[in-house]
C-alpha cells in the first residue's frame, strides 16, 4: 500500500483546556517513538509545561508539516484551518472527549487510531474555505478567512440592519434582519443550522445564505453555487452598526458604504479521517436522530 | 349614546418624520374647532414650528389628557405607551400613510375618523405591558417597561450566550442562543415573529418566550400564562456580554450574575380603535395573506 | 390529610403491547390487596388472559370509577380521555418503560407510586378537550372529541386543500396547505410541534392553529383564546378531498361545503400526577434540552 | 447572429383554462405568418375548437419540434417537461396572466417576445429532472419522472410513516414524518419551500431532502449532490400506507418492503428564456421580497 509517510507532524492544542496537555503528550510520545519529527505550535507550547518538543510558528507548521494534528474541539480546528488556509494543509482532529463534526478521533483509542493512520488506513476529504474582503472607496481594507461561515450582523444596536445581496454582480434581494450568514457546507451544521439553514453534505460545491431573524418571513435560506461571488452591502441608512465575523472567532468592523465580497478561498483544506469515518453517523449522533432502523440489511 | 367626551386631548408625533407636522396640525385644528383642549407633547413641540398649542410634559399628558392621539408609526406608539404606562392611558394611533398594527387610522380620512370617534363610534381594547427589572446582589438596579417585547441578547460578542429561564421560580430550561425574546401578544407580530414565534391574538393573557437562533433545535417558542413571573439569568461562564432591550428602543446593561424579572405591568394600556377596526384584516394586509375567499357569505 | 379514597378504580391497558398484562396485573394486585374495587375495561379484558377481575364497559368505568389508571403510552391515554370525555374522569397514566407527556409514572417504582397516591401525595391538573362537529346543510352530521388536536387534512390527493378559518364568526384567513391543526395546550407537544407550532403550558386557556406546509410562508401558527369557536371550511373548489382526524386516531369524512366547528369540550379531563411531577422536567427529557445549569441555587 | 431557426414549433396548452385557446391562437397565427410549421399537441387540440393546425402526439412533438411553447401555468409546463423528458426538449413557457417560476412570458407582449426569440434574443438554461423507480422483490415495478419533486407520503392514514434514507447506498437516517420530499433546484420554490426547505439556485447540481412534519425536530432539510442515488424505504412496521407522487401530478402506490430509487434523469430539460429573463426578479416578485434598494448603482 502506497501512502504518505508523514515524516514531519505538527501539533496544535486547545489552549484553554486543561486536558489538552495530556492528550498532546500522548500524541507526541507516539510519534517520537516512531521516528517522526514533531513540531509543536508556538502558541500551544506557551501553555504546555515540561515538554522538550521542537517549537514552530504557525507559518513554520504550514511550510514544514506533512500532517497537522489538532487536539481540542471544533473551535480549535476552525482556528487552525483559518490560520493555515494559505498552505492548503492536511489536518486531522482529535477531540477531548466530546465528539465534534471536525474532530472525530476520540482520545479513548488515540494510539490505535494514529497507528492505523500511519499505516495508511485513512481517507482525505477536501473542504473549501471562504475568503471575505471588505472594500471601502475602491480599496480592500481588510480580509479574513472562514471554514464555517462569514456573518454580517448588527453590532451595538438593538435594531435590524438592512443588507443588500448581489450574486456575481446581480442583485438578489434586500433584507432587513439581525444579520446574514454565508456558510460553507462545513458550516451548515454550525451557526447556519441555528438560523434555520439546511444541512449540506460536506463535499457539495455550494454556499448557503441564511438570514438571521428576517423581518419578511419569505426571506428563506438560499443555496448558491460554491464558485459564486457574493457581495453584501449594509445599507447606508443612518449609521450602519454592523460587523463581519468569521467562524464566530474573528471580527472586522464595517462602515457605511462598505462592500463585503465573499468567495471561495483558492486553497482547499485537506481533512484526514480514519478509514471508518462516517459523516452521517456523526450527524445522527450529534443531532439525536436515533440509530439505524431495526432489521436493516 | 353615552360615551366619553374627551374634553382634553393630548398629541404626540413622530419626531423624525417630516410629514408629521402637517397631520398633527390637521388633528389640532379639528379638535380646537370642536372646543377640545389640546395638549401638545413637549418633545414633539420641539420639532414642530409655528403652532400655538398648549405644551405639556409627558407626565402632564398622562395626568390630564382623556385621550392621547399618536401620529407616526408603531414605533412612536410603542414609545408613547412605554413612557405613559403608569397612567394607564387611552391611546389612538394615526399612521403617516403606512398601515401599522397599532396605528390603524389612515391620514386619508383623518377628520372623518376623528368625528366618528368624538361621536362615540369606537371601541377600546386593553393591551398589557411588561415590566422588566434587573436584580443585582438582591437589589433592583434598573427597571423598564415594554409593550412589544423584552429581549435579552448578546452584546459586543460574536458568540452565543447561555440563558437560564425560571417560570414562577421553577427551572424551565437553559438555552445557548443569540438571545431570548419575551413577548406580549401585541409584540407577537413584531420581533418575536421574525424569531419564529407564533401570532397571539391581542387579548390573550399570555407571553411568548422565543429563543433567537438556539443551538439546540428543539428549543422552540413557548407560550406561558400572562400572570407568570419569568426570571432570566445569563450564565456567569466567563464574561456575560448581554443586554436587555425593551421594544427595540431602550437598552439596559447586564453584568454577570444579574437576574432579570419580567412580569405583567399592573396598569394596562387602553387602545382606542375606530368602530370598524378588524385586527384580522390588518394581519391579512400586513402579512400578505390575501383577501377573503370568493363567494363568502 | 384529607383526600379522595379512590374506592373504585378502573383499569385500561394498551391492547397491543405484550408487556401491558404484567404491569396491569401488578396494579390490580396492589389495589385488591388494599381493598379497592377494581374494574377492568372490557376491551382491555379481551386481550388479557387469566385474570379474575370485574369487567366494565367504558361507560361503566366513567360512571363508577373514582380513578382510572391507564397503562400504556400517551396514545392509550388519549383514547381513554376521548372515550370518557363526557364523564369528566380522573385519569392517571402509567407508561410501559418509555416516558410519555401524559403517562408519567414509570413501571420501575409502580407500587411505591400507587401507595403514595392512595396516601394523598398527588396533585390534579385540569386539561381541556376539544369538541369538533361537522355541519352539513344546517345539520350536525357527526361529532368527535380530542385531547391533543383536531386536524383537517387532504385525503387521497397529492394537491393542497384550501381552508377558510373563522374565529367566533369573524373571517381570519384562507390558507392553501396540506391541512390545518387545531391543538390544545396538551397537544402542543404532539403533532402541532412537528408542524412548527409553539409549546403551550398545559394550563393555558388557548388553542393553537398550525397550518401544515402552507403555500404562503407568512401563514404562521396562531394562538387564540380557549373559549373561541373556530370554524373551518374546506373550499368547494372542485372536489374537496379532506378528512377530519382527532388525536390521530379517529377519522371523519368531509364533503364539499361542510363546516367544521371546533370548541372547548364542556367537561375537563382531570389528570392526576404524583406529588413530585414536574412538567418542565418531562419537556427537558423528551426534547433533549439537557439538564439544569451547573451550580444552580 | 447565429441561432436556431425553430422551423418546427410545438404547442401545448393548459386544458382547463378558458383563456388558453385565445393565447394559443395568437401564438399559432404569429408562427404561421412567419412560415414555421406548427404542431398542436393532441390533448390540447381536443379542447381547442375551430383551429386547422396540424396535430401531433406528445411523442410526435418530442421527435419533430425544435421548440415547444407551453401556454398555461407552471403545472402545465411541469406536465409537458415530464411527458417529454426522454426527448431532452427545448421548452418555453407563456403564462396566462399570472407570473410563474417556469412560465415567464406574459401574454401582454406575446408577439414582441416571440419575435425577439425568433431573432435569437434568448438564452437557454438546463434544468435536471428526477427519475424515480419502485423496486419490489428485485424487480422495477414502476417508474416516473419529475421536474419539481418526488414525494413519499402517508396515504389514507392519519399516522406518521417511517422512512429510511440511503445516499449512494449508505444509511443516512430514519425519520418518522408525514412524508419526505426529494426536490430538484427547480422544485425548491414549490412544495419543498412550504415544507421548510431552502431555495436553490436553478443551476445548482443538488437535490434537497425535506421531511414533512418530522417527529424529531432536528430532522432538517438536507442538500446532497445532484449525482447521488437516493434510496427511500417505507418501514414495514405494520401496513405501510404510503404513496409516491411526482410533481403533485402523478401517483404510484407503494407496498411493504418496496424500495424507491431516485436519481437524476439522464436527459436535461432545456428551458428557453427571453434575453432579459432574471430569475432573482421572479423570486422577488413571487415571494413578496420587495424591490431593489433605493439608490442602487
Amino acid at each position: 500500500m502506497t501512502h504518505a509517510r508523514f515524516d514531519t507532524v505538527g501539533l496544535i492544542g486547545k489552549y484553554s483546556d486543561p486536558g489538552m496537555s495530556d492528550a498532546l503528550g500522548r500524541v507526541a510520545d507516539f510519534l517520537t517513538a516512531r521516528d517522526r519529527r514533531v513540531l509543536l505550535d508556538e502558541s500551544t507550547a506557551a501553555v504546555c509545561a515540561g515538554h522538550d518538543l521542537e517549537v514552530a510558528t504557525r507559518a513554520g507548521l504550514g511550510e514544514h508539516a506533512d500532517l497537522i494534528i489538532v487536539v481540542g474541539g471544533d473551535g480549535t480546528l476552525l482556528n487552525a484551518a483559518r490560520t493555515l488556509a494559505d498552505y492548503g494543509p492536511l489536518l486531522v482532529g482529535v477531540n477531548l472527549g466530546r465528539l465534534g463534526f471536525l474532530t472525530d478521533i476520540s482520545p479513548d483509542h488515540l494510539e490505535d487510531r494514529l497507528e492505523a493512520i500511519l499505516e495508511g488506513y485513512y481517507h482525505v476529504e477536501d473542504r473549501f474555505l471562504l475568503k471575505a474582503s471588505i472594500q471601502r472607496d475602491g480599496q480592500t481594507i481588510s480580509e479574513a478567512t472562514a471554514l464555517n461561515d462569514t456573518v454580517i450582523h448588527k453590532w451595538e444596536i438593538a435594531r435590524m440592519i438592512e443588507v443588500d445581496t448581489y450574486i456575481d454582480g446581480r442583485f438578489l434581494n434586500s433584507i432587513r434582519a439581525d444579520g446574514l450568514i454565508v456558510s460553507t457546507p462545513t458550516g451548515s451544521t454550525a451557526y447556519a443550522l441555528s438560523g434555520g439553514g439546511p444541512i449540506l453534505e460536506p463535499s457539495l460545491n455550494a454556499m448557503t445564505l441564511v438570514p438571521i431573524c428576517p423581518h419578511t418571513l419569505s426571506n428563506r435560506p438560499i443555496v448558491v453555487g460554491g464558485d459564486r461571488h457574493v457581495e453584501l452591502r449594509v445599507s447606508a441608512n443612518g449609521q450602519p452598526q454592523a460587523q463581519l465575523t468569521c467562524d464566530g472567532q474573528m471580527n472586522l468592523g464595517l462602515a457605511a458604504g462598505d462592500r463585503v465580497i465573499i468567495s471561495k478561498h483558492p486553497a482547499p483544506l485537506h481533512l484526514l479521517h480514519p478509514a471508518d469515518h462516517d459523516h452521517y453517523e456523526i450527524l445522527r449522533a450529534k443531532l439525536h436522530w436515533g440509530g439505524p432502523p431495526l432489521g436493516t440489511d
